[in-house]
């Protein structure tokens, strides 16, 4: 298949990129002009995207992909004033943009990635933050696309992700860098719960959803989201004993030292249906073994 | 009250900012550069928006005004590939702005101005055209500010409009010209159920709005859409044989000598709520007999 991925020099879409052409599948990532592409795979074509609505749907028509994954995103906790234009711009306009090209080269499919974050209280929609509102504004602005030119739309909704090669401030990031230093770290109560998926377990469901969408457009997505769980959800305090286990080691944390955050999500979203055919290969230990392992090999 | 308008250079806004002058109202009216505002009530304050929203933001800061009626709108039946940015940029982007400053200004009230166009097939959401999905995706964004932002906000939905003044091509102005060329005009075979309303009823449910938002918090509007309804429902065959029939006047059109557009609207969108405390004022014939004298004392 000719696949377009967007958002490859980041995190998930890389992998996502390597595990595309070790399954033979043609890859075209879209990367902006300022994009440092050096983590790419090099079997992945790159086309520089500097606004320029026409050239990209040259590019669609030239190319003429089977579909897209789009995993572009400016992703922010808190935004401010100055942030706006540029959210809107990376989340609704960019993406929007894509589905004008893929419709006019008669594009078949387009995988779009979500947030938890769009569903505050486990509601429906409610926007912990502008950030999950301009991904709910997306979906909205996609269904021009699927109700009106052909295409099929599917969205997979992210929570928080982690893996090998991961250079995000995130918690594992965060509690190898306290193990190591000897120090303590002030934090939130802790009891809010965590839903965290390995990195292979979330290549595996984008992979799986490319070949669902795939196989004959009988029953189509048409705007559809899913939900990347992991079998294992506990508070954040229980997480960091299970991280404890696998790195025998001893974390010194102050709990409660910090208050959550505003509009913390005390419970993620859990009302989302799973990918079809997919199911979690890898379970949280041996995932976090993993991640551990190929650091100390390193 | 102090009252920040948008859209005033256009038809509607432009009737409403008179009507809040004359109810003595302290009206401030955001223009962008380019805009012409020779017709916009001298009474009125302007604000010249340059895209700076530190600045935008500075304006609310310093008017601390009680709401916004936000007008200004960027209408489009069919899109190009050229259309996106603007499309965004006036249906989404600006708005968020707008949201962003009234909030840190504390401002109490939002009203947003919608279209039946989002109710393709008169589903819940369904875009008729892209216009629509950024109106639509509008109210998304919106949904972060008045989930989290104190501010309320509510749109008012309107369909067909028309008036004294208004020198838009839609269907009484061709009608008119036709009657006045003699010629004969083709169209659609007109089954299509027409909803239009007169701007003095329009400008009535506007007004209706303010006073209800400005009560006090108790009830919240939090993202409510109400619609502006016509008493008045019919083909438009049949609103032909009104308009002849008020004009003293016989209309040569050639019924069916066009095709329906895509997505054509054939039954507006008819499950809106009406917003409370309004009703239509002046009925359809004498809504057309008052453009028609006005026309003629011109």
């Amino acid at each position: 298949m000719k696949i377009v991925i967007t958002g490859a020099t980041g995190f998930v879409a890389n992998a996502l990129v390597n595990r595309l052409i070790q399954e033979n599948h043609e890859v075209y990532a879209i990367v902006r002009e300022e994009s440092n592409t050096s983590s790419i795979s090099k079997d992945a074509k790159l086309y520089v995207d500097n606004g320029d609505s026409h050239a990209l749907n040259n590019f669609f028509a030239n190319v003429n992909p089977d579909g897209v994954v789009h995993l572009a995103s400016l992703v922010l906790v808190e935004h401010t004033t100055d942030d706006i234009f540029p959210l809107i711009n990376s989340n609704i306009l960019f993406g929007t943009r894509l589905l004008e090209a893929a419709s006019k080269s008669n594009t078949k499919w387009f995988i779009n990635t979500g947030t938890f974050w769009q569903h505050y209280n486990n509601e429906d929609y409610n926007p912990v933050n502008l950030y999950a509102a301009s991904k709910e504004a997306f979906e909205v602005m996609a269904k021009y696309y699927y109700e009106t030119q052909g295409i099929d739309f599917v969205t997979l909704k992210l929570n928080d992700t982690f893996g090998e090669g991961d250079t995000r401030r995130k918690i594992f990031n965060l509690w190898r860098d306290l193990e190591k230093s000897g120090k303590s770290l002030g934090m939130s109560p802790g009891e809010q719960i965590i839903d965290i998926s390995y990195i292979e377990n979330i290549i595996d469901a984008y992979s799986q959803l490319i070949e669902n969408m795939n196989v004959d457009n009988k029953h189509k997505y048409n705007g559809k989201s899913f939900s990347l769980n992991a079998d294992e959800r506990m508070s954040l305090k229980a997480l960091s004993k299970v991280y404890e286990k696998v790195t025998n080691s001893t974390l010194d944390i102050v709990w409660g030292e910090r208050p959550y955050r505003d509009r913390e999500v005390m419970v993620p979203w859990d009302k989302g249906e799973v990918v079809p055919g997919w199911k979690q290969k890898i379970p949280l230990e041996n995932a976090i073994a993993r991640v551990i392992n190929s650091e100390e090999e390193n």
